[in-house]
């Protein structure tokens, strides 16, 4: 069944909220953008996602501001792909949501688990570091694999990379850095 | 573009919360379950959504164990559904998405506000109480509309209801009360 994807008689800013990210594979790209994938052929390589469809969802992630975009090489012309402030700003709902499946939908325990970088406590599934209390912001979260991850799914470069403990928003495998932009 | 609804290769617990929740529509209809909707006629009015979607989405809310069914009416045979723990589990996820929306796509301000009833304080973007620094609970919560607020867009039974202050979980237009189940 063929549905739109925009909910133009609900007055409610969850519906505009799911208009823009709503969508099939997109929360997914934002997420890898947390992980610190960056350029087209990373996404593509750690999704299964079509190429169609993958350039798509950035186009109109880029054009509605939750991704900034600029090139790193010029021929052949390549771009790389950021979370903006406003892109960061989704980072709360995005470890909601996947905590949510982590209590109820990860039989074998949590696939991922997060440390404040500052102060070395875990964070729990509120997203409040249970050491210092405070809630964490995503640049300071440092993600690895947690019991219930399997190693046997995929073995892609950014699915290796990250099966060591890494930095959120801090480029996985190329990118320039965050202080260069 | 069909695209299916799995992310079969993806080890990650927000993929497997939006195989259950991401498809169109399930989000805001969770949304109308904490606002006290529990019928599917109620349902009907509120959200454009084919009936044939409504009934799917439901059944699939259901089976995941979000929410419960049970009859009301046994002729004709009608059945009110209301959330199970694990559906009210999905709030910080829900609340999270829709206050990002708020901050970012409701350019005349915020369309719903909340107020913690227990202490009357008003609840902020991040789901914390101003006045008591407590997260609330859903159930401790009241909605009403917000300055953002469109009152032009539709007329059905369930946005009258919403454009006075109403506690979440509570019935809405119809249904048993809580303590009856």
């Amino acid at each position: 069944m063929a549905l739109g994807n925009d909910y133009d008689r609900q007055d409610c800013s969850l519906a505009r909220t799911l208009e823009l990210v709503g969508e099939r594979w997109t929360l997914l790209i934002v997420r890898d953008a947390f992980y610190g994938v960056r350029r087209y052929n990373e996404f593509l390589a750690h999704l299964d996602v079509p190429r169609g469809v993958l350039a798509n969802r950035l186009r109109v992630l880029v054009d509605a501001g939750v991704l900034d975009r600029r090139r790193y090489s010029s021929s052949p012309p390549r771009h790389e792909y950021t979370l903006t402030p406003m892109g960061e700003a989704l980072w709360p709902a995005l470890y909601a949501l996947a905590q949510w499946g982590e209590t109820y939908l990860a039989p074998a325990g949590a696939r991922r688990l997060f440390r404040h970088v500052t102060c070395g406590g875990q964070v729990g599934r509120a997203g409040v570091c249970t050491t210092c209390g405070q809630p964490v912001p995503p640049g300071d979260l440092e993600v690895w694999p947690g019991p219930g991850a399997d190693a046997t799914l995929r073995d892609d470069a950014v699915t290796k990379a990250l099966r060591h403990p890494h930095r959120l928003l801090v480029p996985l495998l190329s990118g320039l850095d965050r202080s260069d932009r």
